[in-house]
């Protein structure tokens, strides 16, 4: 053991942060506002209306600097909040490395994921406003798990349309979903039209995380007691993971620390977005200077290759447009293990902040992601979801640097979930049977032909 | 909520005790020795020495009250001890009941369950004294995927011999096992004499518990540099496992309270005494008068229905005879989902204290258990294996009681793992396809007969 700094930084409930934190308030620059899908026009509180509730649309566009965390989402909360952050002394060591590493790990939720961060608000803004039935859709699972979870805690109905490849590949997501008490369709659906039409062409459609959006959009907007739930991208949802970072800035005080580099995977942003702005605030008000870096997977580089352009977020169409990095909302990657970083697009905020020049980005492919993880489970025991396990590639790249350099840097990165619901995926990498995908440049000009023209 | 009592009682590192506790020590009378299977004399380290190193021997026979937990257990303790111990306010707002339930939590190790704090201690000791190999047996797969965990983080190979029927359900503890380097094979197997002539008699053998052991002590007397490793049942076993009520007595003081009633599920016995031993000293000692009761399933009821008899601990009759409440070695109990709970004996230290009156036992059908296991993941979140359903169960039964008692009861029970791998079984239950089982008296009488009488 390198030194005697515990193992696990734990807060107790009662230091367990209560508000929760805007970084549009401290940015440069706002970001641009989104659009009405059929006007361009700046979409406003009544477009977002038949979606959801009009605390979550005021926290969508408020600028303001802290949000309050509702009494009763701070008790759901504490069903695993404050999570802890770990010092990865074990991993340090087989790495031989003079860095220390830190993770904070979100694996200790109910749903097994960051996700219930937002869940948890979402359901508890909706019920508070009457609504009873919640729609979303899930890739990976983690997003439809959590917002199970949390309706639950709030006796609402939840009815989640799973990608179908998804479906098809991990029939347990279905089951937990279930023991929480909601309902889960294969996305293409026979309940929507859009979904029908799929079907029609071609009835093993593999689905879609877009698709499966415009279903359950599709499906909230048709009955005034339903709403939709997001699980990333939008302000809201960046806003409530900002818990995550928060804790984590608690965490390292106590043992005298301070990032001087932070890396984070971002499939539509959230989990990233809730380590790193908090760090962003301190950064730009001059109390540290961490580097702050995406890592985003090779076969869906929405950063590093994508155009930052107006989109829709789903493939139907039906969304507001947004202002985003973008590899076009017709775009489906290549099935990489990493459901929840296969998306299109971009958290408008995690792109601003890019586009600024505020944070940077890298891809990695997934067989160095999942050789990582095989690493990180030997040394610290945890098996990561496979979307952590392109944070803890970087982490790993991270502290082989300050190897090389001989320099004891102070490295951070969320291990956002566990994996022991994606363990198909380990068994796969162990066979050899997991393949790194090329996405050739002429790929993404021709899912950009058909984004509007608006900029 | 209730109360502002927390919802998660935590420990620092630095509360984390330091000693095993050795229940032993402070029993009217001691629990009868092992006896050799061939002589019936008492068996002495020697006869242990071709399965055990000599540290666990001395552990396993030692009348000492404390024993010091080594600084390299502590270390990998840390990844996920000290363990939470949860309040149950959200439980008991849905039971609408006056009892205080708290759980003990281990589903936060790395793999999912108590077991790893066996499982590390077994390992550290036995690459202490040079061996490279460690051999094992798994049912549910919950002690082979904590065995595989440990002998990682000690650099040693792991071989684990997983009953066929789970080795056919449940690929993913398989492919978790390998994850952290461990060889996995179906038993019966091709291995051993053992298994080749099981196979030979029904290449599909479901295998069993007790077949499983059979082969990995054959593999390890065989190689000098391997020895085998038990995940339940033996005293140095329910030794380590007494960090569980350590914990849990210190967490307690912390708000005041001491419980009216202990209910923890018995397999082989290492959870329950983990847990209810270090209260069954403070009990003795009169510093509290808790009922310590047992839990075990209506399938396998091995304290309730079973005799106390010598037995032997595996199928083939290759370990010490045991002096244990038992089915007989030869029952095969029906395919109930608590995998770890199927196990035709129980542990010697457990029926020798069940015997003499300190602790009380019932058994409970599978249903209930998963009846109760949905009430609790919908208000608490946590999935719990199918084990720990029998403990949730009774802790339910228990705060009715308090409510039709009209009194303020402190319920204490352990959730000795999640149930993210075992999600089939919900599956099963949510379909209606789940059913108990009558196990007739005569069904015992018949699997007794092959019990060798000394007594």
């Amino acid at each position: 053991m390198a030194d005697d700094m515990p193992t696990k930084i734990l807060l107790s409930e009662d230091e367990q942060p209560t508000q929760w934190y805007n970084v549009i308030a401290d940015l440069p620059t706002p970001p641009p506002p989104p659009l009405h899908p059929g006007t361009h026009e700046p979409a406003g509180p009544d477009d977002l209306a038949p979606l959801f509730p009009m605390a979550l649309i005021e926290q969508e566009m408020t600028a303001d600097r802290y949000i309050d965390i509702p009494g009763g989402v701070l008790d759901v909360y504490k069903l695993w909040r404050p999570s802890p952050l770990f010092r990865a002394h074990r991993l340090e060591a087989l790495l031989d490395t003079p860095a220390k590493i830190f993770y904070k790990y979100e694996g200790v939720s109910p749903a097994g994921s960051h996700k219930p961060n937002t869940s948890v608000p979402q359901a508890f803004y909706n019920n508070a406003e009457g609504v009873t039935k919640l729609t979303t859709e899930t890739g990976a699972g983690q997003w439809g798990s959590a917002l199970a979870f949390a309706t639950a805690q709030y006796g609402m109905e939840c009815e989640v349309w799973q990608v179908a490849a998804s479906y098809r590949a991990k029939p347990h997501r279905k089951t937990m979903m279930e023991i929480w008490g909601a309902s889960v369709h294969s996305s293409p659906s026979e309940l929507t039209e859009f979904g029908r039409g799929l079907l029609a062409e071609n009835p093993d459609h593999p689905g879609s995380l877009g698709i499966a959006i415009s279903e359950a959009v599709a499906m909230a907007v048709a009955d005034p007691e339903t709403r939709y739930a997001l699980g990333s991208v939008l302000n809201h949802v960046l806003l409530h993971q900002t818990v995550i970072g928060e804790e984590a800035l608690l965490q390292l005080a106590k043992v005298g620390v301070t990032p001087d580099v932070l890396v984070g995977c971002t499939g539509g942003g959230s989990n990233f977005g809730g380590l790193a702005f908090p760090f962003l605030r301190e950064k730009l008000a001059g109390n540290m200077n961490p580097t702050i870096r995406c890592v985003e997977p090779a076969a869906c580089p929405t950063l590093t290759k994508g155009e930052y352009r107006y989109d829709f977020g789903d493939t139907a169409g039906m969304t507001p447009l947004l202002k985003m990095h973008t590899l076009g909302h017709g775009f489906i990657p290549e099935p990489i293990h990493a459901g929840g970083l296969r998306y299109h697009g971009m958290s408008p905020l995690v792109s601003h902040v890019y586009n600024e020049g505020l944070v940077e980005a890298i891809s990695i492919p997934q067989t160095e992601c999942f050789a990582g993880a095989i690493q990180f489970a030997r040394a610290e025991g945890i098996v990561p979801a496979p979307e952590p396990t392109h944070a803890i590639a970087a982490a790993i790249r991270e502290a082989q640097a300050a190897k090389e350099a001989g320099e004891e840097r102070v490295i951070l990165t969320a291990l956002c979930g566990h994996g022991h619901l994606d363990l198909a995926s380990y068994e796969n990498y162990l066979a050899g049977g997991l393949k790194d995908y090329d996405l050739p440049d002429e790929a993404i000009a021709a899912a950009m032909e058909a984004v509007p023209v608006l900029d």
